[in-house]
């Protein structure tokens, strides 16, 4: 994402990468109540020799994946949640708000991004009903995006049901041993988890963040100030979602702003969420005081019916707080806090975000656009966190949460930041404690400030430990932060490295079937499978490489030994050996049965195997 | 590392990395009670505009940063500590051992690294008195050893002394405020701290490792079985010391092991760590059954003259223990674990390093080389976290423990491996409670495995949170872990993560001063001061290369703004704004304060700046 395309080049082009992941098949689960529902998993296949099932992990890149689907981004996805929406009979179609110079920026038509060439009329909904997942979920219904995420979560779990033995520290959680659609129902119901699902972007795969289901992770992508071609931005969002993303945030700022959303939108299997404020900014050309309540609210407007699934708004950056910051090492940190700050102080008034809250909600639950009510004032050093401003907002997002839910509204809560380990789990607490266990989403947090190029590992590190405490969403952080831009190889490594994190979480939860395939890799190691090892792995190419550029040739991706202790002695052929004398009995009489083994060593021989061709190296 | 040079070259080139760090200059402070020491220091010189003095960091590198120091790897460094180790008056030189032709694994002569031109006679204690720092430290004496440590420890604590607000949860941990030389007498002689410092290693800097100290990292290095190169292996000592490795094990296989291991510790300003079983079997061709104790003893022998720091001994696979591990995922992943078991179910006999273990005592006393007590039944997957065999052997850890203290040798212990989050706090206080508070050596641990090829990922978030918990040294992991052998990049990468984890552990211990180098950080980012921000950074070269990527021009390493938010609106500006604000008292009297300010921002316009020729993104 940093190489430049020619703006506003007329024909867009399917450049974005498709096909299936390694020895990996896509699979569909049907619903029970809603037959017509095609939950899309993927299925590992594993060597024959391993004598096991193909290992299901759950899949969020969409139909760029199967490669029966053909794709086209001139035309967007499949809409597959349009019937259910209009099965509802609470939307109607309309017209919509015109687009204007504004939306784009005031792009020169030379440099304008082309219109999405197979725009649809939006919906919303009628007479000012609330057409929320909440909604639907506090009236006892069971939707079929509901189903669709039982369905979903369960990977592998109904395979491990009976050899279930729950294992971990939840903190508190309520995780099912089997995740039943009205268990969705139920949490969407009591505000403990968000389904978003803009009623504008049916062809978004149902999912759900929530602490009693896996843990979710998010990808930021955006169009800069110069660069704007919407292939360009569609591959980001698809190279993210192929890689694990659950959700992807379009942070764009500058020009084009609008047409490269749509882009992304049409062709995004997962939710996107956006921070209206940075669009609001460029209608009034970056001057914050400038910004006003009924510019913000033609935007939430203007997104919504784009169908943008979630919202970032900062309306806890109340002015009060601002003096809060004055002492701070690193002052405000977000982009949309210091945008409402400088209102705030400009105007010497209360934030409008915080005032026309009700009217806010107002919008949302037309469309069902979830809240992500943003940390505006989140610590940005170390020095700075768990302090009076961030912990003073933190208490405001859990009074506008009681105001969301009271309007039917969808709400997660963003957290911070830059947090020590030690402080840490005090920011989970107090979140649940304020916010009445609506789902935190949390950026990082970073555990110290002294690695600019490594900041995915700093952060990496608060992510799996803030999952386990219960956050339900991580967002990624990439090794450029702090830096610069993120290219096609750090949005990788930033997707990967929150997978780990989340799943670090998920295992230290005791998330049923989560260690399905730690396990079903860790035994393709113990036996030497190679290429199952590999193709179990988060990410199969990297793996393979490093194996190649120590042993590259393909013999030894069938060979019993690795480079760590070589061919001539195996630590896991020990282990073998030990394992055949116990399945023989050699350990039940326990003197009889090792003196035969002692025996049958001595005369065995030893596991050298004569190799001359490879480099071998100790490993402990 | 994976590239090979000529085995045996004849001319010993000084091909090894010097030079300081960017902005970094080389202190020495010298000793009170022994004025004669020199404790080497780093002080990162910043931009005058900050207005500050220099940061002075911990530095493991050794002369090769000082380019007042000329080396040359023939002839190996400055033996610093070799007078104070003869002033004590209780050693003796000695012949030494003869070199045979098993020591370098009969390799053939044309094959042969060379010998280490500048041979000293080796040093052993006088009619068996123990020469090691707990000796000493029991009996009331603070060696030179002990002081410069205490110096070493207190980095940049003395200037933050008054200003100190202890911060931070150290799980019973006693880190004093301010560490003195008594401390450290005190902590050696408890058990709760060792020093690393054989007789004939007089060339490394003393260092310490303890729970109450700062968190140390451990580098593993090794020649394989077919590259041989000396200067190769001095040169990833040399590098890994440079980003902050503090002890470094060679765990060398093959040929030349004798040979290539004299280059090492003779150019080692660290404490160098071995496996000697590993030489052991390639002293028997590889035949684990083969190994008997006379072979073994000769080769800790052999190795305590060359001057090894700390010995991995595997004496907790004891006979009984091996049973347990048959049920396992993956068995025994540990290479000494597995020889042993290998040797005990071949014999079917109790290990002789377990019933020899007073004998091996002895001599570790003679030279001073402390425990490394292995873990040789450490879990190879999370199915195998914290099981009987792993707890077993642990439990036989602690007893053996007691036993060298007995004998007045120091100890640490080996911790795993692969464990979930939820379980590593089990580990730590299991290790506490049956090791009597030695310091625990953990590798990772890694918190899942399902992700090779980020595995210093896995295990960097273990490897934090096991540190804070009390951990007092994290073995590195690289990138190539069960994939490959590390390159040069993947040693680089695995120390700075491993530096982060021990980083953040110390942060949230509240370790004292520990903060100062993450506030300095964020200051100098709060102020747009570039080269700070790189300098102050464990990897300079990375975060400069990062941010160029995106903005390459010289004239950006000065600019007020970044690439995440752009010249044109800068959240850094804005808090800037606010903290003057809250200088002119504007938010004293908050009313009027206010209202003047909101004056002066409707009339002083906005914050953007006319910058055309970069390209921004937003990032929230």
């Amino acid at each position: 994402m940093n190489h430049v395309s020619p703006p506003g080049s007329p024909t867009a082009k399917p450049t974005v990468t498709t096909g299936p992941l390694p020895a990996s098949r896509k699979v569909y689960k049907p619903g029970i109540k809603h037959p017509d529902i095609r939950v899309p998993m993927r299925e590992i296949e594993l060597h024959p020799t391993a004598n096991e099932p193909p290992v299901t992990v759950y899949d969020c890149s969409g139909p760029y994946s199967d490669p029966a689907i053909k794709t086209n981004i001139a035309i967007g996805l499949p809409r597959i949640r349009e019937p259910w929406i209009t099965a509802r009979g609470d939307v109607v179609q309309y017209e919509g708000r015109p687009v204007t110079a504004a939306d784009n920026g005031f792009v020169s038509e030379g440099k304008k991004a082309p219109e999405f060439p197979n725009l649809q009329r939006p919906y919303r909904a009628k007479d000012g009903k609330a057409v929320t997942q909440i909604a639907y979920a506090r009236a006892g219904i069971i939707t079929p995006e509901m189903e669709f995420i039982a369905i979903r979560e369960n990977q592998g779990r109904a395979k491990v049901k009976e050899a279930m033995l729950r294992d971990g520290e939840d903190f508190g959680a309520e995780i099912p041993d089997y995740c039943t659609p009205e268990f969705v129902r139920n949490e969407v119901a009591r505000g403990r988890a968000i389904i978003p699902s803009n009623i504008n972007h049916p062809e978004a795969e149902p999912m759900i963040i929530g602490r009693n289901f896996l843990v979710k992770i998010n990808a930021n992508i955006g169009n800069s100030a110069v660069t704007s071609s919407m292939e360009e931005e569609v591959e980001k969002m698809v190279w993210a979602t192929r890689w694990g993303a659950d959700n992807v945030m379009d942070l764009s700022t500058g020009r084009n702003i609008h047409n490269i959303r749509e882009w992304i939108i049409r062709n995004s299997p997962v939710p996107i969420g956006t921070v209206p404020i940075y669009q609001a900014l460029e209608k009034v050309n970056g001057v914050a005081e400038d910004l006003s309540w009924d510019i913000f609210r033609e935007t939430l407007i203007e997104q919504a019916e784009q169908g943008v699934d979630y919202f970032t708004i900062h309306a806890g950056v109340r002015l009060p707080y601002v003096p809060l910051t004055a002492e701070r090492t690193t002052g405000i940190v977000s982009r949309g806090g210091s945008i409402m700050a400088k209102w705030c102080l400009a105007h010497h008034k209360e934030s409008f975000l915080y005032e026309k809250f009700e009217e806010i909600c107002d919008i949302m639950r037309m469309y069902d656009v979830t809240f992500s009510l943003g940390d505006g004032l989140r610590p940005g050093s170390i020095a700075d966190a768990n302090d009076k401003a961030q912990f003073a907002e933190l208490e405001t997002l859990g009074e506008l949460t009681e105001v969301a839910w009271e309007k039917d509204c969808q709400v997660m809560i963003e957290g911070p930041g830059h947090v020590p380990m030690h402080k840490i789990k005090i920011n989970m607490d107090k979140q649940l404690k304020e916010c009445g266990e609506a789902p935190f989403y949390t950026l990082g947090p970073l555990t110290t400030d002294i690695a600019p190029g490594y900041d995915h590992i700093t952060s990496g590190i608060g992510a799996a430990m803030i999952g386990w405490f219960g956050t339900a969403m991580l967002c990624y952080v990439t090794p450029k932060e702090h830096l610069g831009l993120p290219d096609r190889e750090d949005v990788k490594v930033g997707v990967v490295t929150y997978k780990i994190a989340a799943h670090a979480a998920d295992l230290a939860k005791g998330h049923p079937g989560a260690q399905e395939r730690d396990d079903a890799l860790s035994r393709a190691r113990f036996e030497f499978r190679w290429e199952d090892q590999f193709n179990l792995s988060l990410d199969p190419e990297t793996a393979r490489l490093f194996h190649d550029q120590t042993l590259p040739k393909e013999a030894h991706k069938v060979a019993h030994f690795c480079s760590m202790c070589g061919p001539k002695f195996c630590s896991m052929k020990i282990s073998q050996d030990i394992r055949d004398t116990a399945a023989e009995g050699g350990f039940g009489d326990a003197d009889k049965g090792m003196a035969d083994m002692a025996e049958k060593y001595r005369s065995g021989g030893d596991l050298y195997m004569p190799t001359e061709d490879v480099k071998v190296e100790a490993a402990e």
